[in-house]
């Protein structure tokens, strides 16, 4: 075999029995009306993300915590009925907020923080958690790893600091693609590079 | 058996069976000659570190990064041979620095980085380095361990975010205290807080 047919067998075997590793940079997730207090009109499409239908805005937030606050933060489309901040603990520290780790969606009782747009402001009174480390598979992908929505696995990572990250959660539905998202300590932590891949373990 | 006895039980089979979990935020060591370059004289002692001998010294650097900087670092004394940047990678992608990852001490082709103190600065051409996760040992917790200096094992944290580090590196020393230490990127990719203990794998 050739160099380029024995590189995409590799790619073939690795996309069977692995699951590629993804970072997630801290973005906010924000109601219609939200938007429209922070920007004045609805969030624009800037480029596909890699779940299907999601999209990273044109639009960027300035997030004011006690301690301190990070600008041109990413926003992240389509509007959802609740807003969610997702931070890295690291984010946290340097905002003097100490964001629970929670599946998103869970926010109930969650810190609150200021959004600040270029034409309003909004105070969330809940909604800044850091995302526990989840994988996204297609129902297909789920079978063939004999895992179900909702478990908890471990990952094994193939990268330059190896490591296997306990409590991952897996969710799945028709809308994802397969992918493993982690956030930039977690990322940082295994020396994730782009095309990096996981290993689900029991 | 009252409470008091069952924690203190407790606390002595931990530190049998684990070792402690410590977090190394960003610092510098640097030569005697550097420290009067940046200060106008030596390091001043503030406080004791875990490791016995080494201390946190009361100065504090700016590191200047080709895109960006950082204040108020901690320099760790005494002066060495030689001078070393431990910076997290996300602390690398801040200041526009590629860190590698390496062993305390090799520092040969690493990344320079310019030092600022109040009385002077003092240009790296080398030393910029993200420290390999590693274990300090006593040569007596190493034999309880079956583990020899040098030697790469893994390392389960006992933490909210329960992950299993790959690529520790063991060093054994009779000048040491029983401690695995880990960047602030690991340290929250686990969510580590003070008091926390890790367990060695083969």
């Amino acid at each position: 075999m050739d160099q380029t047919a024995i590189k995409e067998l590799t790619q073939a075997v690795l996309q069977h029995i692995c699951v590629p590793l993804e970072a997630s940079a801290r973005h906010v997730h924000m109601t219609e009306a939200q938007a429209h207090a922070l920007f004045g009109h609805g969030l624009t499409p800037q480029r596909p993300l890699s779940q299907p239908g999601q999209f990273l805005a044109a639009e960027r937030v300035t997030l004011q915590g006690p301690k301190g606050k990070l600008n041109h933060v990413a926003v992240l489309g389509p509007a959802r009925k609740e807003a969610q901040v997702e931070l890295s603990l690291t984010d946290g520290r340097l905002l003097g907020i100490q964001p629970p780790i929670r599946p998103s969606g869970d926010v109930a009782g969650s810190p609150g923080i200021v959004l600040v747009g270029d034409q309003g402001t909004v105070a969330l009174t809940q909604g800044v958690i850091a995302a526990q480390r989840h994988l996204h598979l297609t129902p297909e992908t789920a079978v063939r790893f004999s895992v179900q929505d909702k478990q908890i696995v471990r990952l094994q990572t193939f990268t330059d600091r190896p490591l296997v990250f306990g409590d991952v959660l897996v969710r799945v539905s028709s809308d994802y693609a397969d992918c493993a998202h982690l956030d930039f300590d977690e990322a940082n932590a295994c020396a994730m590079t782009p095309g990096d891949w996981g290993r689900i373990l029991p």
